[in-house]
């Protein structure tokens, strides 16, 4: 641990991406597709460590969920593949078992939980921006699903919009071992700092020690 | 009528603001400084009969809702004025009576609610764009509440995303005749037309007509 | 002068809108529209003590300019009334004498030029919350052209991103006394603050003198 | 092809991303690391192949272009890695040769140069949206540089802003053949289509000859 690695915990926050059923629990609605990385990047274990040492820390943490209502799957017109795929399925339907939060990671007292966003970020369909600005927040811990899909995209905005983004490298996962690496790839140019989570929680710990 | 009048329903919408009781209710939040302006203008009466030309038109009215939690109440930092006095009455307040819609503006199956929105647009902090380009919606007519506030910023942000804008003047509603005539003063520039509820509601029976 | 005007000089700037010929010298586009009001408010003497007294204190002055093309007037086809004039007029065609800068108003080394915007703000078409976001700049003071129009854009857009928004009441105007007007009657809700040039110089004067 | 295939020439567009020397030409700022790829690639070669297919079929060329300042270098204070390489190498200094278009990909009557961007995407810090929606363009066929970081950001983007988008995975290149590939694993997610060069240009001569 250097200095380097110093963070302010009062800038700071956590965001988790999607951290719903429909991507982390069997049975969810592209289980078929992303479970096999799910299950061997841990992402469930390893978002639930990040979520409990960022509040040790007295840290926020944002959740970006992700839904979808009937009207949608019939309405849009203008689709990609991903959401093709997610709406053949109707994934993320609003009010079902799917889109509600893994249960594992149920918000608590230190859980934010952002307006939905609808195809990959936040910071184009809902109130991220506003909510971490509001607060001051300038560096962003991020992790979640999936990898190279919404994950990506969040870092991606995230950095537009001049926050110091950390990704957590092995808290994601994406659909096949491909789409995981491609995210890992990209996160090593387009975040400030691309770590682990033994490495983010080592640094949250620290962070802890320091403030009091 | 005149055929440069004419509007084509397939890419129309209705846009309604802040359709809620603390704005158009007695006992709603701000009633104090609205109601005089909703009572005169006959807000809740005007958007009704706009909700129903468009229903009988076949074209979706979309609300655009304005909530705030506890939360932000407590740990949002950079408020302008009409925010301070929002946060200090605890305006909006997801889950009270306040946040919900008025009773005679309940949504139906013409209806399609929005992502909420903070601030003043849905454009900064919600679904709206997505919303709208996804069902190749062109034309938005936009009335609501409160005039120069939110029903200004979302027209001001309809037409920086190049929809064509149809403001109704006399269907909105500011806090003081000084505010509302300020909005009605801007729509004739930011708009493409800015028009009565009894002039659209002639152009969408119309429209009506040519569809059949 | 009292502790709660006190500015940090590191996080904020002055932001001017289009200070442009065709809105601020006779002879421009639309000087029939506005040159009684840019008088009335002597609005280039005040954007130049505005810019001097930022200079002094070391704060950095934004300029939002505006520009158009040739190929932008041939090929837009979602006007609203305010582009329709400013596209009749060819105005703040690049290039030209009245896109430039006014010459009372040339950008010195303490100024830093966006990328020029369409439309009505910076923030929907050009690059100014990276730029202030990068600097880690948290309060703009607002001021330029044209009142009701591109500068409440510019105000509304920089609350939404959770700038604290300072506006200078009489350093702007618009096309008609009315419109000046509404532009301050809505600053009055939309800005943190709303002061005059002489309250905002003094601001300036006082920071530097603590600064030291 | 088939009838699948055919756009619709009225609401098309070619999107060109950073088609500039510090990209594309020998000496250029980051050719060591990208110049392997865009040789392999041939990138000018297929680039020139698009835009001259697409000025047959009458479908205009945009091009988004990045650019810094001497004042960008010097005061940005959150930069990633990316930009970290790019300041320190003072990439996209405007004025420069190296900012300049590529020799054989000079803008023509049937180009439209978009504002320049910072960052990663023309959507976050220039012109794009504006420009395509004022022209009523809803498809994007889209490449150029690099491709996992700024074609990239402006595909996810156009997703965003439901644009339908087509993607040439073969004109493209990234800094290192597993940074191409995890843009063209990217692409089969979130493009609508993802072809070859050759797949394209017989698209736009096939769309060419229906047209007449």
């Amino acid at each position: 641990m250097t200095n380097q690695n110093a963070i302010d915990p009062k800038s700071t926050a956590v965001l988790i991406v999607d951290p719903q059923n429909d991507f982390l629990s069997e049975g969810g609605a592209v289980w078929d597709l992303v479970g096999g990385e799910v299950t061997r990047n841990k992402v469930v274990e390893r978002l639930s460590r990040i979520k409990q040492a960022a509040k040790d820390a007295q840290i926020p943490v944002f959740y970006s969920p992700h839904y979808y209502t009937e009207g949608e799957y019939q309405s849009w017109k203008h689709l990609n593949v991903v959401e093709k795929v997610m709406f053949e399925r109707k994934m993320f339907t609003t009010g079902t078992w799917g889109a509600e939060f893994h249960p594992e990671l149920q918000p608590d007292e230190n859980t934010i939980v952002l307006s939905p966003h609808k195809g990959l970020s936040n910071f184009a369909t809902g109130d991220i921006n506003a909510q971490l600005r509001q607060r001051d927040i300038k560096t962003l811990i991020i992790a979640g699903m999936a990898a190279n899909l919404c994950v990506e995209s969040h870092v991606r905005d995230a950095a537009e919009h001049a926050f110091d983004v950390i990704t957590v490298k092995d808290a994601v996962a994406g659909p096949g071992e491909e789409s995981t690496k491609a995210a890992q790839t990209n996160f090593e140019f387009i975040a400030e700092k691309n770590v682990t989570t033994d490495e983010i929680v080592e640094i949250l710990q620290s962070n802890l020690i320091v403030q009091k």
